[in-house]
């Protein structure tokens, strides 16, 4: 049973788990907060390695895999920056952990892990050609195409999030006007819901309550708890938000007609109050492809597609 | 010097060549319009075939590649349709050559070939990753990626465009909403002009005059000739379609991160006109790719793409 090492650097959390290969057990689980800059997240995940290695010989464990939650360089050896904590920028994360451990160590960014992973171990298991997205903060996302991971020419394959399906729509965290991210990520349908709140005061007063009163206080999960209980201002906010999810996902099928795509990530737990309306807005945007073509499903790793995902990059790398 | 035999199907004309897959040289070109359905067409392409062929050998010509304007079965055996022609619905195009030549023969749609002939004999040789972008009275392209033809699930990839990039826009052949190619064909480009001109018919004297002072008479064409001879109503008509159709290609190399992209088609020989915007708005929404990662060419195979993809497919089926 090959066991190998997964580290998780997040922009709010870190976790680590010894993991076999075969079937994806995640053994000595360990998570903890981000500290707020990398020395310190680099000295705590070290820290959580060790404990997860426990009293084995490390000759037992046969690598490491590592996902980073940012751009990494096209050598996949060095972290580029993180969105969220500083220090990371050009920080040599593979080097550093292979100098600590001794161990033959793998990375990559966490959307092509996630996408890996679901692929590996989740709901993409046996599937040839897979898009997955993941729908969070932001609007990450991965392919694999034959079997395999596909980084793209420049390391950037993927990014469903910045594909523009409204080029009138909010400006973008990369600087693009309405890409998928900016209409459909966790910030997204908080700014939507508050623009919502602003022009029809009157039918807010659920979603008000919620947050105590305080527009300000509007997350997506706020949004989502309302749009459950039945709220019209936050069920229309979640319908606009899968509509244009719905599209970009349409969008990338019509470009590499995948045999599955799955979707993931926290914004996705919202479970079937986002997936229902999404999956029908992708179906009605399918053409020219048969709507019972487009196979969509929510992963199902959930937290661990990050782990899991950086375990089987390890596995394609060192494995027998 | 193996030599291929070459059928291209299209709505509007026939071609056959006898070409040398080596080199792409093309012996024998011989071309006519197109009968107004499918067997009259299959019968003169069957004459244009011997008269190819000439007094050759049958033996030294090692295969056939067909190049059919619409889409094609999952199998690439029969025509599904053609949107030109009637008579072509569930065609056994393949069998009726193999009976009619007792040649090995293979097939695919227009698109797809002319994707592959660029990449094994025009703009895009040499690359492993290439997104091809045909632009003409609709909007087709193919995708080579790890140096194949990337097919698809369902034979459906490639389809740039019918990727959304503006919900609210015109209604496209397919039923849906502002696809690129709603936005940037040849009838799109037509029928902004005609709008612009209705609301601001004292800029469109120009357009009015070329067409002899019927709008119903604009064709792509005539806008394209009156923005060189620098008429300022069609040269915003041209920025809008290129502007759209840029954003389309952005959005595909946000997902597949090609290393070149190759734009050919009958709008795209506009020239400069029509291909320096279209760069520069694709440039403009490259986030998160720099700009100088997206890398766009002319096609260089012109009228011959699919002739010389119905070869380079052959070759690769066929070839030692």
């Amino acid at each position: 049973m090959p066991l190998y090492l997964a580290m998780d650097f997040g922009g709010t959390k870190l976790a680590c788990g010894l993991t076999e290969s075969a079937n994806g057990m995640i053994h000595s689980h360990i998570r903890r907060a981000s500290p707020s800059n990398a020395i310190d997240s680099m000295l705590l995940m070290l820290a959580m390695a060790r404990e997860a290695i426990g009293g084995r010989d490390a000759l037992s464990i046969s690598g490491v895999g590592i996902s980073f939650g940012g751009p990494v360089d096209e050598r996949r050896e060095r972290a580029r920056l993180s969105h969220h904590v500083p220090g990371w920028e050009d920080y040599p994360l593979v080097d550093e952990v292979v100098r600590a451990l001794g161990l033959p160590t793998v990375m990559d960014n966490d959307a092509n892990l996630q996408c890996l992973g679901e692929w590996r171990y989740g709901a993409g298991q046996g599937t040839k050609d897979m898009l997955y997205v993941n729908v969070g903060t932001g609007i990450g996302g991965g392919l694999i195409l034959g079997g395999q991971l596909r980084r793209g020419a420049h390391g950037l394959a993927g990014e469903v999030g910045h594909t523009v399906v409204d080029p009138n729509g909010p400006v973008c965290t990369c600087g693009k006007r309405g890409c998928v991210e900016s209409l459909a990520a966790g910030p997204a349908i908080a700014r939507s819901a508050r623009e919502f709140l602003a022009s029809r005061p009157q039918d807010g007063s659920w979603l008000v309550a919620d947050v105590g009163g305080d527009p300000s206080k509007i997350t997506a999960e706020a949004v989502f708890r309302c749009a459950a209980e039945g709220d019209s201002l936050c069920r229309l906010v979640v319908a606009r938000a899968a509509r244009y999810l719905g599209i970009g996902i349409a969008n990338a099928a019509a470009l590499v007609d995948p045999e599955l795509i799955v979707v993931g990530g926290g914004v996705a737990k919202a479970g079937p109050l986002l997936f229902i309306p999404l999956v029908g807005a992708a179906k009605e945007q399918a053409a020219p492809l048969d709507p019972e073509m487009l196979s969509i499903v929510p992963g199902s790793l959930l937290d661990d597609a990050n782990i899991l995902g950086a375990v089987a990059l390890a596995e394609q790398e060192f494995g027998g």
